[in-house]
C-alpha cells in the first residue's frame, strides 16, 4: 500500500462544498467568507513525549485534533479545515483504521474538514494544522486584559494532570479523569460565546500558572488569584486534601479549559453564557496593575510543563 | 531555554502588515484578499528518511520550505504564510540558528511569512504547512488535462536522484547536482505565469512517471512521451549514456520541476514565458485518449519513490 492508497482509503472523506478541492491535488483550495479573517495554529503529538505506546489510536487521533481545536476556541474562532501530517514506523491497518475513524468523528462533531495531508515512514507522530475563521477584528487575544478585569476558568482544572500522575504511579483513577486526559473537550462553543465579551483568553495546555502568565505578559499586567476558588472536581479536591499537592491544579497541563478575563460590567453576561452553554465558569481572581501572578493561599512553587 | 524562548529567539521574525497577529498567541490571525481562494499544503521531512544526519541545518530548512512552496507553484498560487512544527531531540543552538537563518532567507525571497509554530522534543523532523492565495477559480489542477494537450517539463529532470545516487555510492558529483538535491528551486514565478495557460500541472517530487500519472489519473486521460526529448543536464546525460540508467530521469524524485499540459494553441505563450522567466520549458509528449503512460524508446520498468 503506497502513500496515495493510504490517503485514499483512510483520509479521503467527503467534504462539504466550502472546500473546492480536498485531499488529492498538490494543495487544497478553499473558499472563505470575505468579511472574516483566518486563524491558524499547529500542534504536534509525538509518541513517548505526548502519549505512550499503550494509548489507543482513537485517543491519539482525538487528542491531536482536539488540542488544535482548543487553540481556535481560545481565539473565539469557528473551525473550518485542517491538514494532517502523519508519520508512522510501519503500516498497521488496524491502527490506521481506528485513528482515521476517530479523527473523522471529531472533525464531524466540530464541522471541520480534512483538506490535505502527508504520510511518511518514521517515528509515530501527528502534526495537525487547523484553520478557522473569525469576524474581522473580533479574535480574543492574549494581550487584551485590563486592570480590574475578573479572571475566569471554565469547568475544572487539574483533572488531566491528576489522571496522568495516577496512571504513572499505578494508582486508582476514575474513567472520567482518564477521559479528561485523553479526550479533552475543545471549548469552541464557549470561545464563540466570549467574542465581544472576554478581553483576553488562552487555553490551559501547559498549566494554569504558566498559561495565565502568558496573558499577563502579553497584556503588561499582573493578577491575583485565590487558591480556594480554583474549580476542582471532587476527585481532584479529595486528592489535594490528602496530599496537599496544589501543583496538580496550578501547573498541571492538558485540561484545555479556557482561562479568560472579563470587564466587571459583563458579570451578568458570563452568568448567561454559563447557563446557555451548560458549563461552569468560575471567577478565580482579578487583573492587577502590579506585574506578576500572586496566588493567595499558596506559598510553594510548582513546575509547569516545559517543552524542553 | 523553554519553548517560548526558542520561538522568540529563533522564529519571531518581523512580519509584514498582512498578518495581524503572528507567532505568540494561540493562533495567528491573517487578513486575506476577498477575491481570492486560499490554497494550502503540508509536507514533513524526517531525518533518516528525507535527509541524513550529515545534511546541514541550512539545507534542511531550505528544503523543508522549498518543497512546500513547490506545491503552491504547481497550483499557480501566490505564497502567503506558513506554520512550522519542529521536533528535535536536544537543544542545539548552533543548529537552530543555522536552521532559522536559512528558513528566514528563503521565506523572504518568496515573501511568505512564518505565522505560527510548535517545537517539541523528539526525533528530528520538520513539518511545514504553507498557505497561499489564488484568484478565485484560477488554480491549476491535476485534473484539467485534455486529449491533444502538449506535455511540458521545466528545466531538467534526474539531477537530484543522480546526486543522491552518487553520494550514496561515494561517487563524484558536481556541486550543481548536489545543489539540485539540497536546494531545489520552487517554480513559483513559472506557476504564476501558467495560470490561465496550463490546463494541468504537478511538481515532480516522487518522479516524472509517477507524478505525470497523477495528472493522467485525475484527468482520466493517458499520455505518450518520448524518452529522447527528456530535458537532461550534461552531467546526467553523460551518466545515462554510460550506464543506460534512464530510471534516474523517469522515476528519480526530488527535482521539484513542474510538469504541465497545455493546449497546442498556446505554444507561442509558452515560448514567451520561457524567455520572460528565463527557464527552459521542454515539450516531451502529448496527452492521449487511451489511458496509461507510454514512454517511447524505453522498455524497462522503473521504481518511483514510495512513501511506504
Amino acid at each position: 500500500m503506497n502513500e496515495f492508497s493510504i490517503i485514499d482509503k483512510y483520509f479521503n472523506w467527503d467534504n462539504d462544498s466550502t472546500v473546492s478541492v480536498g485531499v488529492g491535488d498538490d494543495c487544497a483550495v478553499i473558499n472563505l467568507n470575505s468579511d472574516y479573517q483566518i486563524v491558524t495554529s499547529v500542534d504536534t503529538l509525538i509518541q513517548g513525549v505526548h502519549f505512550s505506546s499503550s494509548t489507543r489510536a482513537s485517543d491519539v487521533a482525538y487528542k491531536a485534533l482536539a488540542v488544535n481545536l482548543s487553540d481556535l476556541a481560545a481565539m473565539g474562532a469557528i473551525p473550518r479545515f485542517f491538514t494532517l501530517s502523519l508519520s508512522f514506523p510501519e503500516l498497521d491497518e488496524v491502527w490506521l483504521s481506528e485513528f482515521s475513524n476517530s479523527l473523522k468523528d471529531l472533525s464531524e462533531k466540530y464541522s471541520i474538514n480534512l483538506v490535505g495531508g502527508d504520510t511518511t515512514r518514521g517515528p509515530l507522530s501527528i502534526t495537525i494544522n487547523v484553520t478557522g475563521e473569525i469576524e474581522r477584528g473580533c479574535s480574543i487575544m492574549r494581550s487584551g486584559a485590563k486592570v480590574g478585569d475578573l479572571v475566569y476558568i471554565s469547568n475544572t482544572v487539574g483533572d488531566a494532570a491528576y489522571a496522568w500522575k495516577q496512571i504513572q504511579g499505578n494508582g486508582s483513577v476514575s474513567s472520567s479523569a482518564i477521559s479528561r486526559l485523553n479526550r479533552p473537550t475543545p471549548r469552541i462553543e464557549l470561545g464563540r460565546s466570549l467574542v465581544g465579551i472576554a478581553r483576553s483568553c488562552i487555553d490551559i495546555s501547559d498549566g494554569l500558572e504558566q498559561d495565565l502568565c502568558h496573558i499577563l505578559d502579553s497584556s503588561s499586567v499582573g493578577a491575583t488569584i485565590d487558591i480556594d476558588r480554583l474549580p476542582l472536581s471532587d476527585e481532584v479536591r479529595s486528592y489535594i486534601k490528602d496530599s496537599g499537592d496544589w501543583c496538580i491544579a496550578l501547573s498541571g497541563g492538558d485540561d484545555y479549559e479556557l482561562c479568560f478575563s472579563v470587564d466587571k460590567k459583563h458579570i451578568h453576561k458570563i452568568k448567561d453564557i454559563e447557563e446557555r452553554a451548560q458549563i461552569k465558569l468560575t471567577e478565580v481572581g482579578i487583573i492587577t496593575a502590579s506585574r506578576g501572578l500572586i496566588v493567595n493561599g499558596f506559598n510553594a512553587e510548582c513546575q509547569s510543563y516545559q517543552h524542553f
